[in-house]
């Protein structure tokens, strides 16, 4: 995950519709980049590769499945120490888009800014209690969504290829429901280990500093 | 509310978090042009204005309360062939947002493509039946949000002062609760007929074309 | 060039900086939108492509060629009652650029509000007297470009497809030196007749209103 | 003038026409982040500001004085170590500015992305061997600037207000022709001392590193 940029702009060829850049510095809150425009024409992108340094960070390029092209659509997203983002669709999200946001507790809806199936998953997901157990709350929302799909009546798949981390551990989930899932490509460096779980359900974990 | 741009530009001074100009052309849907930077240094709106001529448009300067600036967020919105704009607040928005949203019809909810209390109000007043009355859909919402605003809590006023047209008629709203309106301009002109209407709210209605 | 627009936007899937509109209304000077995000995901060129209904009109999607993707650095460009579309590029243009501003009188220079090696010809065509003689004062500037190209030191080409406009006439022209021209696609409608001239250069004259 | 954003955000409700935000971190090449909405409404600058924590930054609001809003015409302007920003307004550009633009030399004039006066005197003055004597090199495009105002015909003021930074020392000059400068705050750290010069002209040198 600890990649370079310059990929995803190459792939930013065809995923016109807005970018995002997040990363973890000093403060616990990570940093957030979002713009509308393709990340290849973004000069203040350049310079922001060139100038941050850090050992965790998400860069997304964004091809849009029918929520409108603003920033606050463009992934990453983030809440509080959280980072999410999301590579895949969550069936026909016209059919579900109410129910899936009720799963979102009062608390974290505040933060909804966008209109996204994908940051909905996220606010939902750390609804379900990310802070203490990211992964069991992830299984437990992904659990929830492939029911929501499967009943909605639509053919289109449920897939979740995704990015979550706490700023410290790194979290790599690949999910499919009626279809295949995106596919994910990670990198396990000297300071990183991973872990995988659950039957459907790919989970790479990555710490990002040295345990004990 | 035929009035002109110019004067909404000069507004514009402290109105720069992003603006709208809606208009009603030879489609029954009205044409919409949204943009997030200030108006006054949008060339963009300087050409529209010029080229187009026409009997009835809504425009809109928008000072955000606390949504993004996106363009969905943007006023003025349009639904089929309604349009609509909204100068005011509904409460704290945050503690009855969901409760907002809940009156939105299934069939409404997938045009709601922001974040902002205005969209959410526009088509709840499209849900409780602008199409066959529209001035009775206005007043029901209100009522509802009325209720909302004064068992929520908050001490924030429900302010509406708000323009809404099928493209024939058009409505203008003012009404407040916990606070006093803001204001509302209009000049009948040669072919309009205002109507007034209601105790807490001023309603007034203009018809674009001669009556038999 | 009375295409549609539809078409154009395909191509934008890969000329994603910027893009830009400009057509005649009932004023003498053109309308013109345009904007640094792709053609393919602004709702705001939906409603114009839908709501204006024109006879002539420019539409152009841009893939930079070095120079900043802003608004004024996007086709087509204005002046008075004149408007211009290029497709190809001049030469090495950090080569010649300050030669090719040079050819552009006082009176237009300050109508040079980008950087684009386009603007600055196009300024120059109007410049060698455009306004008497549209196609020698075209043919004209690119004898002295092909001269400034040639003896620049460069191997790269000057490409020159490109369209013209006084709102009355529509000129296209098809050039090249030191490579092949861009392809050039016209159809010559019910109310308008074609002409070829010069040798190396097509030109192509279409008259937008009858002739008598 | 290594002051608070903050500060700078406030004045920008009336400075809408873009900002830009320099700073220099581990590289020679300064940072640089231009945006043409306002500050006030950009979610970017809110989290670089919470994120970039360095010595010497400059932070500039613009208000347009009718060359576009474009990201290219945008302070602070940069240049391979260098960068620049300026407050004021030099006599009446469009007489003036191809003389100016001609004090460019070649080497410099691909760095001109933009067409703001601002950018031009920049160029100019990097041209007139700031690497070597920034101070004197500044003095003598002054000196060459005023000629050029003074005999161009304008009753317009050359007005310089302005910060030039090598990445290690911090140059601020005020000076003024033809009307009164704008106002220049500065403070002076533990780590600077300052230096003034001059007689039209304020120079304020600050040296970002104790010296020995």
């Amino acid at each position: 995950m600890v990649q370079s940029l310059q990929a995803k702009e190459s792939i930013g060829a065809t995923n016109g519709d807005g970018f995002g850049l997040g990363w973890y510095g000093k403060r616990e809150e990570p940093g957030l980049y979002r713009e509308v425009r393709p990340a290849w024409s973004d000069e203040n992108l350049k310079h922001l590769c060139r100038h941050i340094r850090l050992p965790l960070f998400f860069a997304h390029v964004r091809a849009g499945t029918g929520t409108p092209t603003t920033r606050p659509n463009c992934h990453p997203f983030i809440h509080s120490n959280w980072m999410f983002m999301h590579n895949g669709q969550v069936g026909d999200w016209s059919l579900i888009r109410r129910r899936v946001e009720a799963l979102i507790p009062d608390e974290f809806y505040t933060s909804r800014i966008g209109t996204t199936d994908s940051e909905a998953v996220f606010l939902a997901i750390l609804g379900a209690g990310a802070d203490a157990y990211p992964i069991a709350a992830t299984v437990r929302t992904l659990t929830t969504l492939t029911e929501l799909v499967s009943t909605s009546g639509t053919t289109e798949p449920l897939r979740f290829t995704a990015a979550l981390s706490d700023g410290r551990d790194l979290y790599a989930f690949r999910y499919a429901y009626g279809g295949s899932a995106n596919t994910l490509y990670y990198r396990c460096g000297r300071r990183h280990h991973g872990a995988m779980a659950e039957q459907h359900t790919s989970v790479c974990r990555h710490r990002q500093f040295p345990n004990p």
